[in-house]
């Protein structure tokens, strides 16, 4: 097994930042930068909500994936007809880790959209908007007056994102786009700040895995989940 | 907690029966009935291979999953302008789920698409299809003349799938509609018959899960497969 | 002229089954089998009227026709695009047909569906379709508190459908597929169980047909019609 | 029962009128009047076949129908997202009709679109684009340089339409608009010259029909046939 | 330089006329004829206003552009599924050059729609919709009860359009097809009868031009432009 | 009249700046500041040409004009299904645009696609669009192998754009959004650097224009062009 691109460490992150208010106007904007990989989260309240929530007295948290064209190479098509089943599949993920943080309740009547825009694509981009998406859902919602982090707050908990990986045979955390198109497995983890799973998705990438895989798997995304809620903290601090 | 529905242990799969051979002419088709729910599989093999592996000595498995519009109360609408998010996650597992156990150079330059149509639902449709699935696939490939389960055959293995779930805190294996719409957490694993992962999802449906909950999670549910995959065998005898 | 298949006279009918309550749970589904024509029919009662005629005091009833992919050899794709403009004809034909029989005000603000899905297809799923999609919205409609066959009642009558062709200059009734597929001349003929017409088709594949030969398919789709309907009065009793 | 508009006897045709060579470019453009109906219909001749049909010696005639924005008051819509069933179901009516006389071998690798626009609507558009596309199809091929009537010439008849109703009881030819919308029963009938049938097409709209009623409508629309005929002859006289 | 088409001199419009009343029934129907080029402009007035617009007291007007599948040679295919670009843009040139000179709340809860339909096109289709399209306005909005044009008459001014180009390095006036499709440079102006600009669009048809060229080419249009307000009122006088 | 943001005299440009090289690994890729307005320019060269253009010796340069929906307050729905009018024009006019400058032929056989993502909009986007791609797409060529702005070269000039109009009677150059949403007029303007049009498009806003008001809008915008084309040349120096 050759090393790791920037001598990381097979337990090991890639550098993270967080750029928060990107956008002067909008509501909540971040820049999230994880290694090579770019995305800008933007989350947006209003109160359009969907026909079957209205008059309910909750509200309502969804989520837009998109690649920009430029963003991998070469260059991807825009998804101006239909959008593909990966993207489809990608948007719902975000919009349920999100509202698996929220009080719909205490929401009220509102409607967020937390639109996650990949500048540059190298490997983790679901992960990283779930990131950024929770830091730019936190802003929105913060910059709205009813709300604050010490008073009404419709937030429950943070929630973080990561991929690991089996590739050559061991447990990678963390997978860059070279890793990740020969990982034999795939694993994205998606949990609480608190240390709760929202959502665990391991697949076989034309191989399969067996029980003992499965675990060391789960234990480096926990730890790096841990590592990313700390930085998530750092950013809001 | 109240007993399940024809009291069924927590660890207890529904009745199961595969009736192969449904269509006298198609190549592959068995009915899957798992308590309730009612899957249509049906695998068609040709030669009109996607243009990106003409040529590669390659062949190609894929799924289309559908539920008719009788199959739920309130009738469901017809997918007739575009798919939608839900359906086009679930036909790219049951193709993930199927390809995982091909030996895409033995399948030659062959394509096989298996439908999977829910003739009625209770729950489970998605695992219902993925055991189905296997099952008129391996007929379809039998019914080919170059290829036998005894001779040249491209399956590897055989592959099912299960969900459990934790309704009221306990962890229940196959769960049906009742149960299913108001668990806590969901689980779908897809395993080989030789005991291998192909695929784990686990989502907290508005609620998290801990460590503890995944163990059981995935301990209930290899009990599940290793029954199915016995039964699958049965069929074939 | 080469015999039929199954040895049938040219104005004698396949043998023909209905399985009432195919589902057990939706309003009015039945299993109609014409030879090996096979189709599910599926009817819906709901209150969701089309706004055109929302608060007139009157009800609807409108069809979906679909062939699955399995039912054709080789498999037919699925129309999740668009609807391509054959199904189009033949759902507007079993909506008209099923409208002919049913008083709109004594069913009032009510909208019923029936899905007409063919499982298998070997000539003549048009007229399958209608045959039984009129035992279908029977029962569902039976099973609505309000209505009863001895009681208020919407249906004024009963209705059937059946095709006849010339073949190498004979006129046959009820085509199968090979029949069909060198018809010269192609009619379908729909009629109420009191005899009137309620839609009449003839073309000419290809060819064209005279007076003579018009009046042929007329008087043996008459007769099979009849037929049809007792089968119907007995299925019903 | 009110005489007819125009002091119209009941078998009696609407004024007929057709001018060929309305484009001084088209390849074949006749405009059609009958009553207050008015349809354009240009024949295009290109070698641009069907992918099924190339290189089989064989060429194809198609239609496309379409009636204009200002055709009917109310303003219809245009059909620029999907085209509408009805229109479906003439335009592939209008195709077969005139494939019913054309000899696919005699015309060769060519492909001929009959388009027929309606530029005002007052009833039996769809019977006056057949009778006019006729028109347009022979002298966009007689423009042919290979085809000449009197020579190599791929038509092997004449066509005509008309359509014929029950209005209040009573057996009319030719509805304009307003008979149209009252008639119980509606009738299409399409014959060659030579006065065979292409299509028959009998709707109760509502109602239904007897047997007796059924022939007197065959007999007044092969009465209006035969007129529509001659006058064709006479305009290409 | 060639002598152009038909003698005409290189600030000479084409012949024009304008046909007004072409459709019997609809509100205002003007088919307009600029040398080869012939558009049939129709205006239809409805209440049925877009929902941005509901309720505020003003009206709306908008146009649809459509070029008849026979309109050129070869045959333009359909926008059957989508409007292409150059349509898109055509239209909302036409829709914005008439609501320049319409007075929103003179014409109040009103929608008028005008649809200029190419009969045939040899260049400057856009512009001669647009001419042609007022005087369709016009006679739609005088043929309201509510308005006449001399008493409340929400139109303000009348509009007219004309094309211009550099051709071999000439500057000419109304471009037909053949000199349009060799121009390296294209205009478009848009002027009222009393003189003012609503729309001006030089654009360099791969090659680009000096501010000489374009005061050339801007004069000529002037002049052209007046004259076909002259022609405007006389045919409506 | 208010003195306009930041200060500004009625011809100033806003402060402009452009990032070249904004993504790494993106052939040319530069983010334009325009004040407020962000515009990310990416050009990609392929040689996956239109079919019209293969085997021809000739390249072609198009672009995608994108929001992001972000970018406004409100949020912007994305182009998911359809892209709007607005955009294909807009995206259209850049492509021009770009094509003025560019010698096919040297070019030879290659596609490039410059797409502009408006990252933020506060008026004046397409023409930022227009002025930044044509950096990205001197860069994208620049890294080409075969092209060197010294050496063989498919630029035949520079480009940039600027928009002016009539702000309360005043003609202001290069708008902001507040600006252009009460502008009477509104003027862009493309130009090359050498000092040709390449596009005028002047369009009256609900209100028109004179011809002086016209000849006030076409000096501000020459002027201001030439001063974006110098600095375009010092970002390239």
């Amino acid at each position: 097994m050759p090393p790791r691109n920037a001598g990381r460490a097979a337990d090991e992150l890639r550098t993270v930042s967080f750029e928060r208010g990107f956008y002067a106007n909008a509501a909540g904007s971040v820049l999230v930068r994880s290694g090579d990989t770019v995305v800008l989260c933007t989350a947006s309240v209003s109160d359009d909500l969907p026909p079957w929530l209205a008059g309910k007295g909750k509200g309502w948290v969804t989520a837009e994936y998109n690649m920009l064209p430029g963003s991998t190479s070469p260059r991807k098509q825009r998804d101006r007809k239909k959008v593909d089943g990966r993207t489809t599949e990608i948007q719902r993920l975000i919009g349920r880790s999100l509202r698996a943080i929220v009080d719909q309740k205490v929401l009220g009547e509102l409607a967020v959209t937390v639109d996650c825009d990949v500048l540059k694509a190298d490997g983790g981009t679901r992960t990283a908007s779930i990131t950024g998406a929770y830091l730019a859902l936190h802003d929105a919602l913060a910059a709205c007056e009813e709300f604050s982090p010490a008073g009404r707050w419709p937030l429950t908990d943070s929630v973080a994102a990561v991929s690991a990986g089996i590739v050559a045979g061991e447990t990678l955390l963390d997978l860059d786009y070279s890793e990740d198109s020969t990982a034999e497995v795939d694993m994205n983890v998606i949990m609480t700040g608190s240390g709760k799973f929202i959502e665990v998705q391991g697949t076989g990438e034309g191989g399969t895995f067996d029980a003992a895989q499965l675990q060391s798997l789960l234990a480096v995304c926990s730890k790096g989940i841990q590592e990313l809620t700390d930085k998530q903290k750092a950013a809001l601090a």
